[in-house]
């Protein structure tokens, strides 16, 4: 019997895209259903009973939640194809702590960014730098997080790659002269196939942004 | 050549010792040094500049942050010995799920209840209590969540386990009569070897919390 293989997801949501790009990575064919996270569906409600969070990856019936918890599964159970955690012990744990990195430091100040204004949006800049810079440190002359392959921490960063002009629109702002070797990595990732057929077009991105943004900052 | 391990660690840390009790399990020699973290030393700040935050495991000279990364690590390079992760996938999934939520949903909580008082820990202490009783619900009639077996997310709740005293008594209230299944395990956990070799006694835990409590709660 053939891997049933559902991913309940949002498309603009820098989370969902990391298990899209983890299964066409690895070549997995899967069913994509669009959540509404104002309306959201009894599926989503019972697969993910305790966050009732997208993204959730429905393997032959069975739930996998949070996101990069997702992609080491998908890693796991398709081990025969492009590996994305190292296979050194050492490699894999600071490829952990990274992406752990990324979800803390990275997550908050981006988040405000787009959702706040004045100070609070001044601060959370500079956070936001200030944490890409750390990254940038981390990537060196690496071409990818991966070294020489994409891999996890990469995709975890690329949900915010996709989310980068939206963001500089919203704060009125530029990565790339604080950061040029990681906006080149950016770039390398958002080329890969993988990630072109799972991000959407930048500038639908931003419209969202802006579309949300007038809620939040009346 | 023999393994070198060093801990960097705080007596009691929830998180430290976590990896004190995954380091135990698999019966590895290692030396604990403790850490003043209001005069962190040189070792610290240069394996941990990101964070600057115990434990810390240096194996051979290289050194791996996080606690839950640190007991992966440990769990996968002394694979040989008492696995604490499953090795299925979905079971992998489930467990990091967990420890997930117990870093996102225990963790804040049971900080505030010792940090605080009033309205803030009176709400600290329903959050406490409601997390904990989706916790029970996951353990069911298991007698650890690994199962038959002390796992991953028996260590990571350890942690809280060792401070449940402390909590009870800067909150005033008891676990016990909402989570008695959860507290049956907590006692089959504090029971063991690895375990006990590992935590301190609960009265200092009681007695360093309302030390501290008293500068936070003026």
């Amino acid at each position: 019997m053939a891997d049933e293989v559902i991913l309940l997801d949002f498309w603009p949501s820098p989370f969902g895209v990391r298990a899209r790009i983890a299964l066409r990575e690895k070549g997995v064919k899967f069913e994509y259903r669009e959540e509404n996270l104002r309306d959201k569906s009894p599926l989503l409600l019972q697969m993910n009973p305790v966050h009732k969070k997208i993204p959730v990856l429905i393997h032959n019936g069975k739930p996998v939640c949070e996101s990069m918890n997702v992609v080491q599964y998908i890693d796991e159970v398709w081990s025969d194809k492009n590996p994305l955690l190292p296979s050194d012990p050492y490699q894999r744990a600071q490829a952990r702590f990274w992406v752990d990195f990324i979800d803390t430091k990275v997550y908050e100040p981006a988040d405000k960014i787009w959702s706040t204004k004045g100070e609070v949006q001044e601060t959370a800049k500079k956070e936001y730098i200030e944490a890409l810079k750390i990254l940038e440190a981390e990537l060196g002359d690496k071409p990818y997080f991966g070294g020489d392959n994409f891999g996890f921490v990469d995709i975890a960063m690329t949900g915010y790659y996709m989310w980068f002009e939206a963001s500089e629109k919203c704060g009125n702002f530029r990565i790339e002269p604080e950061c040029p070797t990681l906006m080149a990595s950016a770039r390398r990732c958002l080329q890969r196939d993988s990630v072109v057929n799972s991000v959407p077009d930048p500038e639908k991105i931003v419209e969202f942004a802006f579309k949300i943004r007038k809620i939040y900052c009346v």
